[in-house]
């Protein structure tokens, strides 16, 4: 008990330092220092890993499997985690994987090279190459009922094809015809003032704004500068994010700086019994996602929310904004556009992005495919589902890092917890008046509801058992479709 | 040798991973978060430390003994290094050392809250105990003539109280008439302007001069702000500094500034042989202080230095600034002003408070000590080299924190860097004339030569041999004498 005690303390170490080598090269090391950086990050990396399905491991879990239902909730917690992770990895022969890990940190060079020259050619071989090493791990590794299954699992444990199918199903006949309505329609949301000029100075005054608001213990966090903004954790007091200021484009911060702290909170409020374990996380992509997606879109786009914030904001944007009301910027975060770059899109036609690189990967990964017939692939799908065609690859099947570094299954979290989220909202709604908090700033009364049913938790409830706990039921996208058609229906007069 | 190679990267990356958990703890974790970052960094401190004087080692150490001439410099260095390592710890039981590393843990706040109350006799115990340790650990690993050597040779390979004593006497008998002359003498520097009020903006805008002006290369390093300045490195391309502004105190943060400079040059020039490996750091404590001290003290306080930077920091400074001259920096920059802190120290007396140490902690390791006399003891030799005596314990024997860590034998790479900076000048002058360079900013060029002689080598030379390379003999104390007396002779117009 002991040992496996002190494996897994070994372990969250290991973790900690791969992410705060990480975390220093992204936000603060200058570029003579990133390679240094990026090697420690990987050794830690890879030494993390070896330790997951090390012989040590398996003597550990071996001595505790007969004895593991007496043991208290966080050894059961720690013993599940760790016997997944090391049920999934130990088959895959030690050099096969290290060669994979090469070919994936070669590939991401060359995918940044593809992508800004707007050649998948010079890109297709390595990827074709990813493909087919994860399509041999799966062999390694087994699957049930579809190969696809066994990755999905890995960022959405217990997630399988036929229920992401039954609900791209309904996001396909649902959002689909909603969207071409709303592009249809004569309606124009007015976004010009978006552009304006707001000084960095003022943007960071926004984001200290916007963090208090939300409540971001930032004695416990901070927010850093990066070129994309991410989260970073190493359990609960210890949970960073960043964003980034464009002078032209003041929204842009402002929902990183939301969606990010929703990430945020999820991980300062785990509770202290499992703190600097390694199940002080989120317990996987797709609920963290709708931790994310809750505070950026639900709260964040909601008319209640800039109603609250309209005066402090207003003080900091000053008089060149006095024109712009509370519909404006409600209006204005929750614009639909067509776009050809997910990163870019708006809440509704986001799924929409999610079901192309799904219907894609899994196609991928039954083997049904000809490397080369990809950028067709993708075109075609994004003009059927999006109405509009990539005129380079650079913005069509390029445009996303996740490939290269064999990050296949992982997309749809993205939709996960956007779905995720609405279904709480539902229940959540039960039990209180979201709107009337939101517009009086009482987030933290929302924020210990997700708190005392998800965030608590970390990893020692799987998503299942979460949202059942919560709603009786499985994942429902009923309410996600609710929830789109209710807001849209609301801003586009439909 | 795969093996051997590979362990010592392993170390070093252990040792990379604690610096950047002490970095962040120091320069951006929030107070929340600090409790983490020590706990890592103590835990891969720890994991180092083991790996040092691990079997593994052991076995590696063997096997390259009877092979280890014919290897390549790098690899012989690694082996110098790692085998003195593990010669002198590995007899320490690990139990013992285990206690011991508890004990200087809850030291350090000991020694934090009696410094804050300013009552010795709370800290009393645990210091009278870490002596005792450091006693039984010399007992275990031997010594030569005297046990302080042992200590010593931690930071100062070769260095012995033999040396020391000889070092002291004539620091005693030529400085402490020195100063004595200067206290007693009608001249007096105006150092009033050093009191008005610098913005931290403008501040910060000459630490970005003055790190320009001595070449510190900012691709491969950073300054940040922290509580007390220092420099950290893991290997050439990430060596990093900070400072602290105090808005009321200009000219602590540049000569912080132009100090850790000096450890950063250091750090930055090894050769890229022996880059990211054990060797890529400064040879001992007194080296690095010299270079450090070269920096801030033979170029920092010269008056060609302020003579080349005068315009550019005039231009920073201001019209508040206007009636300072360049005579008056030079003379407020060279103060000497008895007091009773170490690091608040003048350059000529800066020794007398490091031979007070010494005299200490000499007695302490000869186990001749009674720990309730120490500040008695502490106030009478402050009282006999500087003329001065502290009224509180706190300002006196409890004001350092080395201690509380156990470090006993550092104190005196203080005094050596200042004597081996001042040896270094006089060869160096030999070669070219330095304060012509100063003055037009070619510090490039004495940068250059201190690079050939001592920086690119790392630790693949020890202090003795980097100063008989130079100069022919061992360190000699007589040029430490002569710089101070010809400074301070000009200075205050002897």
């Amino acid at each position: 008990m002991e040992r496996f005690k002190q494996l897994t303390d070994r372990i969250a170490a290991f973790a900690s330092a791969s992410t705060l080598f990480s975390w220093d090269m992204l936000t603060a090391a200058p570029k003579g220092s990133r390679a240094t950086m990026a090697k420690l990050e990987s050794f830690f990396g890879t030494e993390t890993f070896m330790l997951c399905i090390s012989d040590e491991m398996k003597q550990c879990l071996d001595e505790l499997e007969p004895i593991i239902d007496g043991q208290d909730m966080v050894t059961k917690g720690l013993y599940k985690v760790c016997k997944k992770e090391y049920d999934n990895f130990h088959k895959i022969p030690i050099q096969e994987q290290e060669k994979y890990n090469q070919l994936v940190a070669k590939a991401y060079i060359a995918w940044e090279a593809a992508k800004k020259n707007n050649d998948f050619a010079a890109f297709a071989d390595m990827l074709d190459e990813i493909i087919r090493y994860n399509i041999k791990f799966i062999g390694y590794r087994g699957y049930k009922e579809h190969p696809y299954n066994t990755l999905l699992d890995d960022y959405e444990p217990g997630m399988t094809v036929k229920q992401l199918d039954a609900f791209f199903g309904r996001v396909k006949e649902t959002i689909v015809p909603l969207l071409k309505k709303i592009t249809d329609g004569k309606k124009a949301v007015d976004t010009s003032f978006r552009k304006r000029h707001v000084s960095i100075e003022k943007q960071k005054r926004i984001s200290r704004l916007l963090m208090d608001v939300l409540g971001y213990d930032l004695d416990r966090g901070m927010l850093a500068e990066s070129e994309h903004p991410f989260t970073q954790s190493f359990g609960r007091n210890v949970v960073r994010i960043t964003t980034h200021y464009h002078e032209d484009d003041f929204f842009s911060s402002i929902f990183s700086v939301l969606h990010e702290t929703g990430h945020a909170l999820y991980e300062q409020n785990t509770m202290e019994d499992i703190g600097e374990t390694l199940l002080d996380t989120g317990t996987s992509m797709g609920i963290h996602e709708s931790q994310s997606r809750f505070y950026e879109n639900v709260i964040g786009r909601s008319y209640a929310f800039w109603e609250y914030i309209y005066k402090d904001l207003m003080e900091i944007l000053g008089d060149d904004f006095k024109d712009v009301t509370v519909r404006h910027f409600y209006e204005a975060a929750n614009e639909v556009k067509p776009s050809l770059i997910r990163i870019e899109a708006d809440e509704l036609t986001y799924s929409l992005h999610i079901m192309v690189r799904y219907e894609i990967e899994k196609q991928l990964v039954e083997g049904k495919y000809d490397i080369k017939d990809l950028p067709a692939l993708w075109n075609e799908k994004i003009r059927e589902y999006l109405g509009i065609i990539p005129d380079t690859d650079t913005a069509g099947v390029l445009q996303d890092v996740h490939w290269s570094g064999g990050s296949f299954g992982y997309f749809p979290s993205y939709s996960l917890g956007n779905a995720y989220a609405a279904q709480l909202l539902a229940y959540l709604g039960k039990e209180m008046d979201i709107e009337g908090l939101i517009r009086e700033g009482k987030i933290g009364t929302i924020t210990k509801w997700l708190r005392d049913h998800i965030h608590q938790y970390g990893r020692l409830k799987e998503p299942s058992e979460l949202i059942r706990a919560i709603a009786g039921e499985e994942l429902n996208v009923d309410y996600y479709v609710e929830y789109l058609n209710k807001k849209f229906t609301d801003v586009y007069g439909l």
